[in-house]
């Protein structure tokens, strides 16, 4: 086990009328003049953004609404914003909607209260010393944005696709109603799941040993995703299965299953060129990296007792004693089936890929400094290409 | 699934020489003139006081120690720290040990910003309105007393054991070193597990339906605290087991495993009369009344089906299909298996209890405006005597 620093400064506003909280929330957390960034129209639609800033009017707060979020955040949204908060002089930030709306709202807040172009903390060349603080009103069970240290942007001309963790993304607070996903479509309900699941599974994936406490509750995550995830795809108005969905996506993503343990992170880095090439959900993309990866792992013999502990302990696999590895392969399989039923691709063409663009995929691939990427084992180029090779079936 | 507001602002500091980092953290935390509150003397044998008085002066800060922490908290140790911190105008408290230490430092931090007398917080005259930031090092895995909003102090006089549950009672800090509790003796290390799987049960039994994900994490603690408790007891020097103990013990008691539930809480309210009466250590109290009180309540065949999911998912049972009762049984027997297994009396007469004081136990137990104690089902003074006489077997 890790040594480790864990502090969550999010204050969590979760059950039904959790928006009408917003103004007081606000308060408490010293805003006074808010950006409320919203996503597409459903807000809108739905009531959600008049109940919001009737709260915020009735704690007697100032506020800008700007709407027009993008599935795949873009930094040309985030200019705008960090634009609207200089010239009227705003103090708070609002993000309302899903990750994405969340991921610009946090870069917004990053932004604008520093001098140089917002993307140089994305691109990594300077590091945010200060912030305005942040709140989200959440409409999706999927990205972890509300009360995790990341966020991913997009730049609108060369697509490139970059993720900042740092303490000051933290929302202050987080208001989590789970009525406001009842009009999600299934196609969006299940990428939030595969999106949930691949947080802990990146977590669950590491070389630290003794970590069986964190082990055992990324399992028991896992094994309430799916079991919601099937019932908010039959009834969408199933509160209690969209509830256990919030809150997992919300635990899932900010540490709370994975301190003192290094998780491996390659397949998101994979991911993340599948969704700006391809305009795919996120979540999709990982159904289909995710998969490949575990199979490129096995087919290295890469601790085997591990997929094998995921095998029974999450995919109710029978453990074969005798011979490990079988079980280990069965989870995988197991797993692409449950992405399967709740409507995921599982292969590249699958998902709409061309099978000529992967050498150029895994070349894009975010490395580190020493050209790789991932912890569980280290990825080059190469290794990147064969696990997109491998989704490819 | 109840709506739940969650805010957890202690910042964890975790592993090897966390202890160094006092300093630090009372800075960031708007500390200048500490108390720092120690338990017996081990802290200064083992020289951890040493550690952190040397990080609290190279960090420039002022600080008066204060030793003699009980192991059950008595209130006159707390009417002597808030007259240190008036008269020396001290800022900050600093507990250094278990959790009577941390209990004590808690009430400190909240009677020496009030003008009356703190007592009136633990009987229930008045309600905490400001604190003093408090902090914790700890030396002990077993209260969750490092980042809980509860605080469990005695009447030195009467022997009343009261306890406060307030967000002012969570730390701002917590310092957690594992190896701080290489030398704790056997006994104390069984009597931290079984609070600590006190803790998670005292949730884990609620009405709550559709509380699946919490239900599972609840399972993940317990099976963790259960295989860790055995590695400690053997091998005290087991970093890996004591960090499995020492984490669990937080999160089994900060509500990371609890929101959205209502908690039962009988048992802690009948043991707390045990230890007031007989000096038992709380978690032994906890090892002879948490499985008489999960006898009375498979006597009536309250929610039998939560008890053999109990049962299967952490004491290993195989599911009775057929009759699930008799599963919902061999659990609570399993249950009591290992904690005698760990050293733990598990009947009221191993405690050292005298069967004679059982009717005055259960009319001192304390009991809300109506007359009732618990959650799962209500308990009147009847059916509290009732469990004490299924624990005396």
């Amino acid at each position: 086990m890790l040594d480790f620093m864990h502090y969550l400064p999010t204050r969590f506003v979760f059950g039904r009328s959790a928006e009408d909280k917003a103004g007081e929330m606000v308060r408490t957390c010293g805003g006074t003049r808010v950006l409320v960034h919203f996503g597409g129209g459903s807000a809108v639609k739905s009531g959600l953004l008049d109940r919001i800033t009737a709260s915020l009017e009735a704690a007697g707060l100032e506020y800008i609404t700007l709407g027009g979020a993008q599935p795949n955040p873009v930094a040309s949204k985030v200019y705008e914003g960090i634009d609207i908060i200089r010239k009227n002089n705003l103090d708070f930030v609002l993000g309302v909607g899903g990750g994405s709306t969340l991921d610009s709202s946090k870069a917004m807040a990053l932004g604008a209260v520093y001098d140089g172009d917002f993307w140089d903390f994305f691109s990594g060349k300077a590091l945010p010393k200060a912030h305005l603080p942040m709140g989200a009103v959440i409409t999706l069970a999927a990205s972890g944005s509300e009360s995790s240290n990341s966020a991913v942007i997009m730049k609108d001309e060369t697509m490139e696709k970059r993720g900042l963790n740092v303490e000051f993304n933290r929302p202050v607070f987080a208001l989590m109603n789970p009525e406001r996903t009842f009009t999600l479509p299934p196609y969006q309900t299940a990428c939030g799941a595969t999106d949930i699941m691949a947080h802990v599974l990146e977590r669950y994936f590491t070389n630290e040993t003794c970590v069986d406490l964190t082990d055992r509750m990324c399992e028991a995550v896992l094994n309430a995703v799916i079991a919601a995830a099937h019932k908010a795809m039959k009834d969408p108005c199933d509160y209690d299965a969209r509830a256990q969905l919030m809150w997992a996506g919300t635990i899932a993503h900010n540490d709370t299953v994975g301190v003192g343990r290094l998780g491996d992170w390659a397949s998101h880095r994979i991911e993340h060129e599948l969704s700006a090439k391809y305009g795919v959900a996120h979540g999709a993309g990982l159904a289909v990296v995710f998969p490949a990866w575990m199979r490129y792992h096995l087919n290295l013999k890469h601790d085997v007792a591990r997929f094998a502990r995921l095998a029974v302990n999450v995919f109710g696999c029978e453990m074969n004693f005798a011979n490990p590895e079988a079980t280990a392969w069965e989870g995988v399989e197991r797993f692409e089936a449950f992405l399967t039923s709740i409507g995921m691709p599982v292969t590249f063409r699958q998902m709409g890929g061309d099978p000529a663009d992967i050498p150029a995929l895994a070349e894009s691939t975010k490395k580190d400094a020493q050209g790789l990427v991932g912890n569980f084992t280290r990825l080059d180029t190469a290794a990147v290409e064969t696990i997109l090779r491998l989704s490819d079936r």
